[in-house]
């Protein structure tokens, strides 16, 4: 199961709804890549077979025999063992100890490796997108949560068992909105797009966001990145108000995580940064600068993730090739 | 200049008042140890011969020769380049570009490496102390300012160019009390011990703490960690309520710390913990409990330093032979 560089490599991308596994060749192209419903209601055993059969499709649509193949590599919700391949809960899905890894090396006869889905996101941006060659790339993606990773000299930063860079819940608002970690004014409950949503409808109940109120109403769920988007553009300043404010505390908090691992590039992903890139890298980079020591802010570059929905898969498939490397 | 078990090592503490030469046989133990004052207003070319100096007398004392040497290691105030092994700038001291490294293999013709002294303090009690075969220790060393670093899987996690893990410039209350680092609301502005000596220098002005007026009165350079303790064992409980209201901000820094890096252990030093280390222990550990998440808390140790005054040039000679072993 060693390295071979001529070998092909898959990526996957296990989401609570969707699924994509993608097939790359020795140089890392995509030859093929097929997308699917989780159905996680279904039960794990059901979706770890429907992973094997989009893992053969995307095969036999590449061209390519399990026995070219390097390693799999899997993003995956939830807090896993990274050395056993196993993701211990996924508490939306409604899963427990789901064996990822036996799993797909018993279908393939590949070595198989499983990642955090953040982290194998930004290891994509740091070998194929917005943070290639990086020293140390810190890697913040607010969305209904916010997702935190680190690639430091070449290798993410991990927990003992499972992943780690958990920014979402620093403390930013001591005694501050409750979060649903348990603890009272993390990150997430200040600045993530469901702390948003909920700023935003309490503004349109009030009167103060027509457009949103037109678009969207007042349920939060509904109040999704793109309607924010389009409210701001159409005028609603009470919107964009909040998303600024919401903007502004990530930027804050990530000025602290750049005093601690001074950081060459902070890439910013997710749902809110693509809905309103200009806006939000804006106002979150003005806050680093303000609020990083200066010796860290200088230089550092802040900048949009560049690869988008392909961003797990080519990290999952890289962190295979890697582990292969070093014949884990 | 290689790698040489059957090598002596040379440890070097170069403080703003004091220094600290020790020599350490190939395993550790220490032959001989010298303590001189820096006298830094002299400027730094009459430093670097004394430190030459005190490095001579200790190897005389030890009776090893230089070329038993294996390397020196330096563990220093202020920005640093530490691949060039100069310090940049240390204000405090009125220096700026002092060549630590080429200065002493001139002068002992083997290997020098220079640290940030409070990295060089931590990988002390890594190698040696309070954080031995930890997987990530984090070390946090609050006195005037405080310090922060982190040992992650056997290296120190360092910058670019100087140190990082910066944990007194983490915001911890916006707009809150300005910090020596231009910005407000720093941990170090709220929790050091400059920040506690202010705050209990009112409380004894208003007549709240009548034995830390009598012993030191309300000159907040007089309030050092020992007037502290003394304070509160008299029953001083405004300067205890001050104490335990900072160690509480300092573990809910913590905490957001190790939502990030997940460490095994975190080590507090220092002036404030070695005053009183039971109660300022306690308080961290209480308030790490309350406000990491479960799953990095879980097992977490936090312990006070074990080493004292020898863990700076203990760390920084490991931190030599380490720089040997990896052929720099």
């Amino acid at each position: 199961m060693g390295s071979d560089s001529k070998k092909c490599w898959v990526g996957f991308d296990l989401g609570g709804t969707k699924m994509m596994a993608t097939i790359f060749d020795p140089s890392f192209k995509i030859l093929a890549s097929t997308r699917s419903k989780t159905k996680a209601q279904n039960g794990s055993d059901q979706v770890l077979e429907r992973m094997a059969e989009a893992i053969r499709e995307a095969l036999a649509e590449a061209g390519v025999k399990p026995e070219q193949l390097g390693g799999i590599g899997v993003g995956c919700p939830g807090p896993l063992d990274l050395d056993r391949g196993v993701i211990l809960t996924a508490p939306n899905l409604g899963w427990k100890n789901v064996a990822i890894k036996d799993s797909l090396e018993k279908a393939f006869k590949c070595s198989t490796v499983i990642a955090n889905d953040v982290d194998a996101g930004l290891f994509g941006e740091y070998r194929f997108g917005a943070a290639q060659k990086a020293r140390c790339a810190l890697g913040v993606f607010p969305g209904t949560g916010i997702g935190g990773g680190c690639v430091y000299e070449g290798h993410l930063i991990r927990g003992k068992v499972s992943s780690c860079m958990e920014i979402g819940h620093i403390i930013v608002q001591p005694g501050g909105r409750l979060c649903g970690c348990g603890q009272r004014g993390c990150l997430e409950a200040v600045a993530s797009r469901l702390a948003i949503a909920a700023d935003a409808a309490m503004a349109a109940h009030r009167g103060e966001a027509p457009h949103l109120l037109q678009e969207a109403g007042t349920d939060i769920s509904a109040i999704k990145s793109g309607a924010l988007a389009r409210a701001i553009k159409a005028g609603d300043k009470a919107v964009e108000k909040i998303v600024r404010s919401a903007a502004r505390a990530l930027g804050v908090a990530i000025a602290g995580v750049v005093n601690l691992l001074a950081p060459d590039v902070v890439v910013l992903g997710g749902g809110l940064v693509e809905a309103m890139p200009d806006l939000y890298v804006d106002e979150v980079r003005n806050a680093i600068d303000e609020n990083a020591m200066k010796t860290f802010g200088k230089g550092l570059r802040v900048v949009p993730a560049q690869l988008g929905d392909d961003a797990t898969v080519r990290g999952a498939a890289a962190l295979a090739e890697e582990a292969a490397a070093s014949g884990k």
